[in-house]
């Protein structure tokens, strides 16, 4: 057993503390790996606060982990130590199932097993990235590129895969126009992906306040939402929208800024159902979709991809004890654009 | 000019009575066809009983028309006086626009127009089916293969290319499991057609009542939605649904039905939104899309596919004096599964 130094939280409505927790002994294909940066993803705070269901505390969030290799399982094939890795926002699922054959263990019919407040195939709950360590098994654990700095790399794990996947799977590319809603950790990778995929990219944000960073992160537009004549202005327009804001919005006017054939895919689901009116689907031949991080073999694909094209997020790196400061400036939208722990800290 | 008998309404709240109407004198590029058969849409009652909008009346219903060519206009290349020939949902778009120029007339940007209830170029209104004659311009006008019967050609036009036009789109096809909602007039033209495509067919309908004509029209299997095993039993089960019924549904609850990547399709709009949670959409980044009738060069797919599969409808033929009495009956769902007027009877 390999003690881990960890910032949990012991309660919905608790501060973050350090302590210590056990992480399992190797099993024949598990990896060690001794964490060096964790991100801040929104669900993290929406779990660690119980507000997604009940927890069971402590709890240790972060499934944005990038890390080295420190011992690997005596069967072990794919990582060495020393390696440079990371683990995203899942760490087993059955592998039987037709999803898990077809590389896309995220809907594995049973269920993934979550990075953390999740429960493992041994039956114990999975503990989260604000930690010095964890145990993975090597196939849900990725190879980062050697260009990827090892902080850079950790919001690729969910931020990064999170639009990557829509993007690919609706083919956004060369003569498409896509549009992403929202600027926040997620919004502005898919703005960088996009763009490096080679789409038109339009963002739609609330206000113009980071209009120069959406361009300068490759957006070839830039609207404010909260200004009617965006939707008169870009109506039809879109092949592809990524919408990364999970609050609840007026959803047909989104959709009417598909063009025909045009699909927008939600990242993030709102907590109460949507009102939609199927008329705006029709008229155009319209979809709407829903879509959650990718497949292990998508996130490596991903993670060659960003270094390929020199992408990486924004980040602020902070220390152990700024995460409550930071879980409440994530809620103020006060991010550019993804906080990452360095768990030297901890 | 011709002069036309008709059926029509004058007034959303009066019975059809005969008429007569003008059709325009023939333009260069205008047939003049002698109508035989003209089938009955639930968008007939709709339209004539004003419950989409407000109607200029005096109203000539149909837009499944069938008939045979009796004038050509002089510049008129692709028909000849004689050939058996069918308008459906559209007469004319704008032909610049870019839906329009990839042949997919149905999604004009400025609008196609409508059979009856619309705006001809000449700035007249359209007056439909229910009729002696039609003028229509030879690039909406299709041909109707030789070994399809008039009667049966007509529901095509509408019934048949508002279902093989998403089942085309989709990829409906060996391989792939289709489930369609509702077997009346359209469902029952999505089982044939989903059926001669290759598909795996389920039907999906209120209750068994109709399960030996289901079974007959090509089903696989045959479900009872008032029973609520069938939602656990089938859960995640299609690659795509064919929504026929456009009263409002519980959609997450059909979406709960389709398998990784699946797609639910609505070919008809419930007058109210719809409530929708999107964590059913994005579980197994599933999709729900609109499909509204089908290209000019696509119906002449679909009719050609429909004769070498030997699809044709089923119909039950009635005189212009039983209209009333059959949109009553369609009402009461009282129909299998389309009522084709007699337009001799007129």
């Amino acid at each position: 057993m390999v003690t881990a130094k960890v910032r949990a939280v012991d309660g919905a409505d608790q501060p973050f503390q350090a302590m210590t927790i056990e992480r399992r002994d190797l099993d024949t294909q598990d990896v060690l790996i001794e964490i060096k940066f964790a991100g801040i993803c929104h669900s993290d705070i929406h779990t660690a606060r119980g507000e997604w269901g009940p927890v069971n505390y402590p709890l240790v969030p972060g499934h944005e982990i990038a890390g080295i290799v420190t011992a690997v399982g005596s069967e072990v094939t794919k990582y060495k130590i020393g390696d440079r890795v990371g683990v995203g926002c899942m760490v087993d699922s059955c592998r039987e199932c037709a999803n898990c054959k077809k590389g896309e263990e995220q809907y594995c019919h049973k269920g993934n097993v979550p990075t953390y407040a999740g429960v493992d195939k041994y039956g114990q709950p999975t503990q989260g990235g604000y930690a010095s360590h964890i145990v993975v098994t090597e196939d849900f654990v990725l190879g980062i590129p050697d260009n990827i700095s090892l902080e850079h790399a950790a919001p690729l794990l969910c931020a990064g895969i999170t639009t990557y996947s829509p993007l690919r799977t609706w083919n956004a590319g060369p003569g498409k126009k896509v549009a992403v809603v929202g600027l926040g950790g997620l919004g502005h990778m898919a703005v960088k992906i996009a763009h490096a995929m080679g789409s038109e990219v339009t963002v739609l944000s609330q206000s113009l306040s980071k209009k120069d960073d959406g361009l300068k992160f490759g957006a070839d537009h830039y609207y404010a939402t909260s200004n009617p004549e965006t939707f008169q202005n870009l109506a039809g327009t879109f092949d592809l929208i990524i919408n990364t804001v999970s609050a609840k919005i007026d959803i047909d006017a989104y959709i009417s800024l598909l063009a025909l054939d045009g699909t927008i895919v939600n990242v993030g689901a709102p907590a109460e159902p949507l009102s939609l009116n199927v008329f705006s689907l029709i008229s155009q031949r319209r979809s709407f979709a829903g879509s959650m991080i990718g497949g292990i073999r998508e996130t490596q694909e991903m993670l060659d991809f960003c270094a390929e094209h020199n992408i990486v997020p924004e980040i602020e790196i902070i220390s152990a004890d700024q995460i409550d400061e930071a879980y409440e400036r994530v809620l103020a939208s006060d991010v550019r654009y993804r906080f990452v722990i360095d768990t030297s800290t901890l």
